[in-house]
């Protein structure tokens, strides 16, 4: 046995961004669930706590190391193994990319619907152990929505299966949704059934450019009476800003806000008109409307590498707050003010459509005050968000980076339930513990 | 304090056949949330078991009484709290009737879309206890799909918030989707949190009469892979024969299988002439087309009717399983071949669409052999159907009528880790026990 440093630093973080992340004691590169079920046993036997990663895309830092942990990496168990066109399921490994899976999918003429930023790079293990989302969610629903049967191994390294490949199933508790969004701190997903859908029908996309943030959101709340969009993304004029810097792709920088909406079924054409019609009544100073899939897929991909766009202007800190819809104005106003307050740029943009907001401090790292003022922006927008009545994380998961505010959204009651419940599963508390819940 | 043995006999079974029901100690029939934490607090302090029941609609005995137990009921707790349109959510008791809480919704253009068989009598609580389903689950999901946030007390009588109001959440482990479907047996709900959707355009129904349900179900795979019904209802010959005498709506009588269809979005017309044309080319006799939604309510109403029919003809014995929908036809031949073997009539109708499948044996429940043969070709069909990839239980539960088969199908270690969960809920085992898990 050799200890290669090097190795194991490449495996120490996810890509959140002020979070703690330890030194881990091992590296294990799982090939099969016998090395998981070894490397379990071993685990639970003396007591060494364990982090299991995928791709370490996360934002919250749930796969980050700890001191003197065993770093279990999925990556390298990364085959799909049935795509099942009759049953529309897939069986994969956790290590697939997601963007993988969609196009074995794809090749049935069947649809993998969760599709977050990181889906070129992102596992399907991660995915589900963030319950990650997406621009889809409003009307598909988000990673949790698309879990039909889980194959995993307990902390003792005894493996359990979980759920059905049946569209119903009222059997038992749903040890299922429980492991789904638990951050690796109940069980090691080996195996993952996950539902698929027919294909939907190229989007028609509509852009609109709005005057104010505040004035696109009464259009979203038009739109969604109206439409049934399977996107509806927005962009501040900071992130706007940030995008054309780095892209060249000439958006309307005199916004204070950009829609980007999308329909994908077949009255998508109708539907987009309606839509226009929505965002120029409530304001819009330019509305383009194309039904040509690949000039929508440019538009999308402005949207989708807002948060790339922004790391460029400095260290960028993301949040991922989710609010009932209605509350998105009240949460864009808090925002402003406390970028004000804190003297800081903060762009923002996200999920319209379900109120899940990005909300991206931009700050130097270098500086120790305005580093300070970055953390102080962030806590005063959680606290902003559960004022409102939304939830600390849309999508992201709570990891290291939101544990601090886990007990006030969810309560000490239930802090303590939980914490019951991961001990049915892991009664040393080995697993990924001080994250999750 | 008086004795009222009458009044509690109308509480000790549900609408189950052939299941067991005890005697219970006594009757508690909350009127708010208070009393269903002294409640708790004196069963849990005395460790007695305490069975909480809705309307009793359930069809698995999962609220039969147990000797000696406190049977909890919620019917008195029936408030609609609040329908909020702008964030597209209700908060209701768990008394509240299924079909007023849709009425309710419906004022506001808003949509509550569980609709189990049993919508016009049961209860929100019960729905969500048992995880029911309904005709539209293979468009829309099931009742857990629907439910985003609980109040619950636990076992000791302290109150629980689970969830959240948004439609993205990530923070912590889902407690809510942990309770949804787990009759009674982790915690009493006092309060839920409902999603609503958009109403949906009135339906168009097609009609179609086959030779053979193996034709009708080629059928709906084809359907499935052209169009996206919101309902596919199955009924066999028998069950058409059973609507008929009690209704006189002249089905089919010659057929050998009808399957109703819906659609029921602003393209109904189009999908349902394609889905008429599908049925044809699959060896439809007789296809009807309707898009006048009166008309298509005729003809759920008389699949809504199927078991009250076929209970007119003996004694009915009614069964729930899921299988992925490419095993339906393998399904329904086992089904047939159980029927001859045990000289028993077998009238099947259900969810197509899912792979939901209600086998109804009829039988003479004052003969001892053919109630004997009844229950044996009730445990053939279970295990078929496990035999085939399937649930044991697609939207009925597992109460006490299916509980000899979840160890099969969940196996031994998800059993004791399900058991496990349960006593963090409820350490002394009082809520329901030896149902559901």
């Amino acid at each position: 046995m050799t200890i290669d440093v090097d190795a194991m630093t490449a495996y120490r973080r996810d890509q959140s961004a002020l979070t703690a992340a330890g030194y881990p004691a091992a590296l294990v590169r799982a090939r099969n669930t016998d090395d998981v079920v070894a490397t379990l046993k071993y685990a639970h036997a003396h007591k060494i706590p364990l982090v299991t990663r995928g791709a370490g895309t996360g934002l919250a830092g749930a796969a980050n190391a700890i001191d003197g942990a065993i770093v279990l990496s999925m990556e390298r168990m990364n085959r799909i193994l049935d795509v099942d066109a009759g049953r529309r399921i897939a069986r994969v490994q956790p290590g697939v990319i997601n963007a993988d899976l969609a196009a074995a999918a794809a090749e049935h003429g069947l649809w993998y619907v969760p599709d977050p930023g990181s889906r070129e790079i992102s596992t399907i293990g991660g995915n589900i152990a963030t319950n990650a989302g997406g621009a889809c969610c409003a009307k598909y629903g988000v990673t949790a929505d698309h879990v039909a049967a889980l194959t995993a191994v307990l902390a003792d390294g005894r493996i359990i299966h979980t759920g059905a490949v049946t569209r119903k199933n009222a059997a038992g508790l749903n040890l299922t949704q429980l492991i789904v969004g638990s951050e690796g701190a109940l069980a090691v997903i080996v195996e993952a059934t996950l539902r698929l859908r027919r294909s939907s029908a190229d989007p028609a996309t509509v852009v609109a450019s709005f005057p104010s943030v505040g004035q696109a959101i009464s259009a979203v709340l038009g739109i969604r009476d109206a439409t049934e969009p399977c996107v509806a993304e927005l962009m501040d004029q900071t992130t706007i800003a940030a995008v054309n810097a780095m892209t060249q792709m000439g958006l309307d920088a005199t916004a204070g806000a950009l829609l980007l909406v999308q329909y994908d079924d077949r009255t998508s054409e109708a539907q987009a008109s309606a839509c226009a019609g929505l965002c120029s009544q409530h304001g819009a100073t330019e509305v383009y409307h194309t039904s040509d899939p690949i000039e929508g897929e440019q538009f999308m991909q402005a949207r989708r590498v807002a948060f790339t766009a922004l790391e460029k202007q400095g260290s960028a800190l993301l949040d991922d707050l989710a609010v009932p819809v209605p509350a998105l104005p009240e949460m864009l106003s808090a925002i402003e003010s406390i970028a004000a307050k804190h003297d800081l740029t903060i762009g923002t943009f996200g999920h319209a459509a379900d109120g899940n907001l990005h909300p991206t401090i931009i700050f130097n790292a270098g500086d120790a005050d305005e580093t300070g003022r970055a953390r102080d922006a962030f806590d005063a927008m959680v606290n902003a968000c559960l004022d409102l009545g939304g939830s600390i994380t849309g999508e992201h998961g709570v990891g290291v980076l939101k544990h601090r505010y886990l007990q006030r959204m969810i309560g000490p009651i239930e802090c303590e339930l939980s914490a019951k419940v991961k001990a049915a599963f892991d009664p040393h508390g080995i697993l990924n513990p001080g994250r999750s819940l």
